[in-house]
């Protein structure tokens, strides 16, 4: 048997759904979880329990794989330098995923290159925030520790200098950035192979609760062609110019006078591309590992005029299986997308997605679906 | 958590596809496989290496799950009675299954129930094909070994009464059937949960080749609306009649003269139902799943004008990775299933899957990458 071994760093949902999207391709996948009831490790046969921040579990697990790629950007940047000069295919690399664990690099890197981003800088201290308040469009404004923030977290909405000590605190550098007055958020997401291919997914609509992705409109309702268009260059740049290899999304924001700026960066299969799995041609886990192993890509194209995906997040019913026969019996095309995770307060536990012709009714069913599953509606 | 446990007796290819589907419900799957390196042993978490044949084997294997289904109909109906009685869910259950793995009890229930059936009857010796060869169309004519045939084994075509000595040496009771001049093969796929609800999927054809089925296009072209809905009505009337709960294949023969009759049964996910992993709304193996848990039936409806399977048998080659390059450069639409297995020649390996608005681009694109992975062509 010749099919190759695709090592995955981490168990969460992101690996399950890649493992999901690599059975059909018959590849071997290997996942290095966190314990043995992750996510991904309650449906995949090979499953390493190991932890990601030590360097010689990571060496143990690459050996035999033909390449290792990621379910999230925590590994330090130095155990994958060392995993790369061991001779490890590592995709994406430690000099294109700095830009997605280090928000200055990033910041610094896209101005570089000319993308557009929120005005911004590294800032000392409260003091420091307040002259940065001054340089661009006052408070309020948005404080990011550089390091470590996710789905909320390592972010602060700040209206005056007394908020910003939080920041500080974690001992990180802090990033300041203006705060946008944008109309909506969206995300333009790309795969790009190590010998330069890529493709380009529709731009969608991200719709954020509480700073955590809710509902993502495929494709972005409204958006001009000229806008999509210039939104999946910019991708596409991002992606060559730090040499991505797999999936980038790009977060971004679209202002009130038609300009988009960069948000943030993920270097992994990302919600806001999950709408992908019953919605385009070729999902989003299916194109990353097609561009690790450096397959040719997959059709990006929509299935269906108008797909939507609401995240089910945990809510105080624990039991997400209950709300099944109702959500089926209502709405026999209902994708739903469990993670096997336990339900905690908040905690995305799932996903559903909907698709067809009519845009209202599209976003309802999917609404109305999470809703019931979270326990948020009974009927 | 409140996830059921599904547990299918067999590793194949169909167990594997069926904890794909599974994975994004957020069951529990477990596989009751022959060895560690079957198909789906190879992707799955909760995997039992040992022998379907014994009771006991089956009894510790259902021991925790909530209903037992299938990969194959090799189980023995004896067993089958035996868990039932032992209060295990059991789905489909041993009085439907025995009409897919009884042909004589099959033919003779559908007579029963009125279901138009090629002429046919049990044969007791070779003297006796003759005399059945006078009864209706002469020969050459079909003979079956009542129980333990599939993919062309265990039938035999006869021109003559001295060819049919082979069908006896079996020494398992043997039906005739008369050949029939059929213009193709259709397929009349549908799913029925234990409440009776039930959905058709569209008429397919089926392209045999050797006995084996080759490649399928859905929906079958040039189906006249009666003759479809006639087939789909049938196919329901069968699964009500028996008591099918799951998937349920019902194989026809179209004539020259435009009628139906049933050719063979198999209830669980069938090759004829493949395309639906890519071409409908939901899989013959979610909607498998969601029979047998007694959930709300998916949409079966397509969602492309035409969906083209072929399957992937093994040649001389026996790597089959080393054709991606190549087919997915060709064809980014292409979606390939391998199913772990080694390559052996005539062994289904795999298939491939294409969908679009041409017919007959849509069949080059599937015969190509079938072809090219098997080795028969190779550019």
């Amino acid at each position: 048997m010749t099919f190759p071994v695709v090592g995955m760093v981490g168990g969460g949902q992101l690996a399950r759904m890649t493992h999901e999207a690599g059975i059909p391709l018959g590849i071997r996948f290997r996942i290095l979880s966190d314990t043995a009831q992750d996510s991904a490790a309650q449906v995949a046969a090979d499953v390493t329990v190991g932890d990601y921040r030590d360097l010689d579990t990571l060496r143990a697990f690459a050996q035999g794989c033909d390449v290792i790629t990621f379910d999230h950007e925590h590994v330090p940047t130095e155990h994958l330098r060392a995993l790369e000069a061991d001779g490890v295919a590592v995709r994406p690399g430690p000099d294109a995923l700095v830009h997605a664990q280090d928000k200055g690099v990033m910041r610094a890197k896209l101005a570089e290159i000319g993308v557009p981003c929120p005005r911004n800088r590294i800032v000392a201290d409260p003091a420091d925030v307040t002259r940065f308040a001054a340089e661009t469009a006052g408070y309020p404004l948005v404080l990011k520790t550089v390091r470590g923030g996710y789905d909320g977290k390592g972010v602060w909405f700040v209206r005056a200098e007394a908020d910003a000590a939080d920041a500080f605190r974690a001992g990180v550098p802090v990033l300041a950035e203006e705060k946008v007055d944008f109309v909506r958020e969206l995300a333009a997401n790309v795969v790009r192979s190590p010998h330069g291919q890529a493709v380009a997914y529709p731009v969608v609509e991200s719709v954020q609760v509480d700073g955590v992705c809710d509902t993502m409109i495929a494709p972005a309702p409204g958006l001009s062609e000229a806008l999509s268009a210039q939104a999946q260059r910019l991708a596409l740049t991002v992606a060559a110019e730090l040499g991505v290899v797999g999936h980038l999304a790009v977060e971004l924001f679209e202002t009130a006078d038609g300009r988009i700026l960069v948000n943030e960066l993920a270097m992994r299969p990302h919600n806001s591309g999950h709408w992908t799995m019953d919605g385009a041609a070729t999902s989003q886990f299916a194109n990353h590992l097609r561009a690790v192993l450096d397959l040719p890509l997959g059709d990006p194209r929509p299935r269906a005029p108008w797909t939507v995906m609401a995240n089910v997040l945990g809510g105080d019913y624990p039991d997400m299986y209950a709300g099944y026969l109702h959500c089926m019996a209502r709405d026999p095309g209902l994708k739903i997308h469990m993670y096997g995770k336990d339900v905690k307060p908040g905690r995305k536990v799932g996903h559903v997605t909907t698709y067809g012709d009519d845009l209202p009714d599209v976003r309802e069913r999917a609404r109305h679906a999470a809703d019931y599953l979270r326990g948020t509606i009974d009927e």
